[in-house]
């Protein structure tokens, strides 16, 4: 592995040669069978078992960097592959090689009067760009969802990751060629240097679309110097919405769920609304709840009044992604004070109303201009696994192309094809 | 109307508070009922129709500081409103309205084994920007389809055509008003300045898309300055291959459409290839009916031993897009070699293949790379009216969000709906 720093100028000379390379291969990947790439991503899965023990001492070379480094005990579990983890990776490679394939699907068809015959359908993407932290095995999820749509990856890891990432990438490699598959559908930036991230983010034309994983610096860096198209969200600011003709159990269950079962992920409730006609009765319930398995209040004063134990919240707090054990709650007059609150203070990300009432939820659902929005349903289910799309490769908050989570689908474009019997345009 | 050239400053100004303005009547008008949208369009047809003394009179304006700019009469005829082309767009826009309603479409939907119901459903995409030039009637087309699909739209149209297109946007506003939609869902930049269109270019989070129509010039402007996506086709580099299985008879029909029917279009053929088995027979065939109706042909070696009244082909007009009765014909050796041509010169636009073999038809449909690919049938079907969509705004050669004709359809994003009945997630 080349571990040379390189300059910026060559970090730019790498890209370029992996780009190219990358739509050759994506060109070979798009026109092979469904079941060619399905067997790619078994033998990858295949790889990745038989050379277990060599991910492992990579891993453990790149721990020690970490550590060396300093990095907090979070991040350091974030980057450990152990027998387990690494048995996990190579069975989610095996679930992204059974899902539907969706290249050369028929989206729409129709006939024209004339006699011409018109199919919309489904073409790879291209050349996706994945920029992402610590943990190696986003290596394997992401590089396999997009070789599942036929697209050519192009992977840059954290600098922690740089031996463990390196390798998963070379079982994704073996498996494409094994299947008789281009392997430079799977490329990885073997370098540390941080200019070819900057690389990625201006190589309009050559990267098709860049997705991000990470924490919030990246997304923040990637979603304002990127010239190419990104999908992703810059944060998840959830709210959960309980109408004054909630059912109460639901009410104090969904809340609970939805904020404390993890709270560190995007789908993770920050802020509960409630109507004031119910706040008296049902907020004592909720935030009881709430307290007992851990979880801070800050409320408004409304909300203060009729559960004292609130910590006050300012107006920075409905701004805030807490992805902790807090919640801001809100007294409000009713569903448009709370679609008000939404649009002023969300991030677009996921939004959900407890309600009884089917016109009040069908108007919230129509309404709230969120990418997902949920009546009576926990929003931590905010998931492309849990949409059953099988796996997915982020959830994006933009409004071209994909938006929601991003599965297999969502990295693919369309093309039409059009069939006649000589017909002559008048 | 305020004609006052702005200062770059101003434009940029002038373009943040449209698009602020844009931004909530977009919301407004995604949530209206389809029937309204349709209304509004309809009303706007009335205006038109009621104003159209008052069109001719500000066209005449503009022709005549055309006149005085010195425009070639190609030029003044593009920008030239009578009564006639007055009454089409008034019906023109009568058709959009008349289209079904992309807002609200269920695209998909499914069930969890947990009993989620998870829907897939058609919001507006946003706040589009559209960049043109003389022909006036543009304002209409582009306008009235960004509101069918409940979007906004920020129109910046020819400097020449400044006074008929300010009134034709002023009918569609007011066909908004009196509908009870919101009139800001249409505007135009009411001043000859340049820089707005920098501007424009550089809006992003402002405006979600800008699509260019007009001529190569501004396209490549567009495309090169855009921090905002863009939905546009530079060139058509249509090739029409005629296989050593073609009928004869068709193939003879389809080039001479596919060339010479509107010689002008991005839809017309530029490049025919042709099998070397069937040259000598079916070439000469070809090239007398293309030539009989004005077409001048530039062939290779092969093609000119075979029809020596042809001009030499030299390597650019392999890449030439001619929009004139001019053609390129080249002598291959099968698909292989037609597919490599198209791949090498081709502008992923549209190509077509004639052939009677079935199976060869199927693999150019599936190998060649284009927004659009063809059997048996006119290039010139290239067209969103063609394909059945009632109107297009432009052809996309992207492979984001909207690639081939972009019609309403296109003009749309999506979110998900999801019910449940008090679901958490384990």
């Amino acid at each position: 592995m080349n571990e040379t720093l390189a300059t910026a100028e060559n970090a730019e000379e790498q890209l370029i040669e992996m780009a190219h390379r990358a739509r050759k291969a994506c060109r070979a990947l798009g026109l092979a069978t469904p079941a060619q790439r399905t067997d790619g991503l078994r033998k990858a899965a295949a790889a990745v078992r038989t050379r277990a023990a060599e991910i492992e001492a990579a891993n453990a070379k790149d721990m020690a960097f970490a550590k060396e480094k300093g990095l907090s005990p979070a991040m350091l579990d974030r980057l450990l592959l152990n027998a387990d983890r690494i048995e996990a990776m190579a069975s989610g490679l095996e679930s992204v090689a059974e899902l539907p394939d969706p290249v050369g699907q028929v989206i729409a068809e129709w006939d024209r009067p004339n006699g011409l015959h018109i199919e919309r359908v489904r073409t790879p993407l291209g050349v996706i760009g994945v920029i992402y932290e610590s943990r190696p095995n986003v290596t394997a999820d992401a590089g396999a969802l997009c070789v599942k749509a036929g697209n050519a990856a192009i992977l840059r890891g954290g600098s922690e990751s740089l031996h463990s990432s390196g390798l998963i990438a070379d079982c994704l490699r073996q498996g494409l060629a094994e299947a008789g598959l281009p392997e430079d559908a799977v490329q990885i930036a073997r370098t540390r240097d941080r200019d070819f991230v900057g690389a990625m983010l201006g190589a309009s034309g050559l990267i098709d679309v860049i997705v991000p994983r990470g924490g919030r610096n990246l997304i923040e860096r990637v979603l304002s110097d990127a010239r190419v198209p990104v999908f992703a969200h810059l944060e998840g600011l959830v709210h959960l919405y309980i109408h004054e003709a909630a059912d109460p159990e639901k009410a104090v269950v969904l809340a609970v769920n939805s904020k404390m079962r993890r709270t560190g992920i995007c789908g993770a409730a920050e802020t509960l609304l409630i109507d004031r006609s119910v706040a008296a009765a049902l907020l004592p319930k909720i935030a009881s709840a709430l307290i007992e398995v851990g979880c801070v209040l800050r409320g408004d004063a409304a909300a203060r009044a009729v559960m004292p134990i609130m910590e006050p919240a300012s107006d920075e707090d409905w701004r805030t992604e807490y992805l902790d054990s807090i919640l801001s709650v809100r007294v409000v007059d009713g569903i448009d004070q709370a679609m008000t609150h939404i649009a002023d203070h969300g991030s677009d990300h996921t939004d959900c109303i407890v309600t009884e009432d089917q016109a009040v939820a069908d108007r919230f659902l129509n309404e709230v201009d969120s990418a997902i929005v949920m009546h009576n349903a926990s929003t931590q289910f905010a998931d492309g696994g849990e949409f059953g799309m099988g796996a997915e490769i982020g959830i994006s908050t933009g409004r071209m192309h994909a938006r929601g989570p991003v599965g297999a689908e969502q990295l693919t474009s369309f093309k039409y094809r059009v069939r006649g019997n000589g017909q002559t345009r008048p």
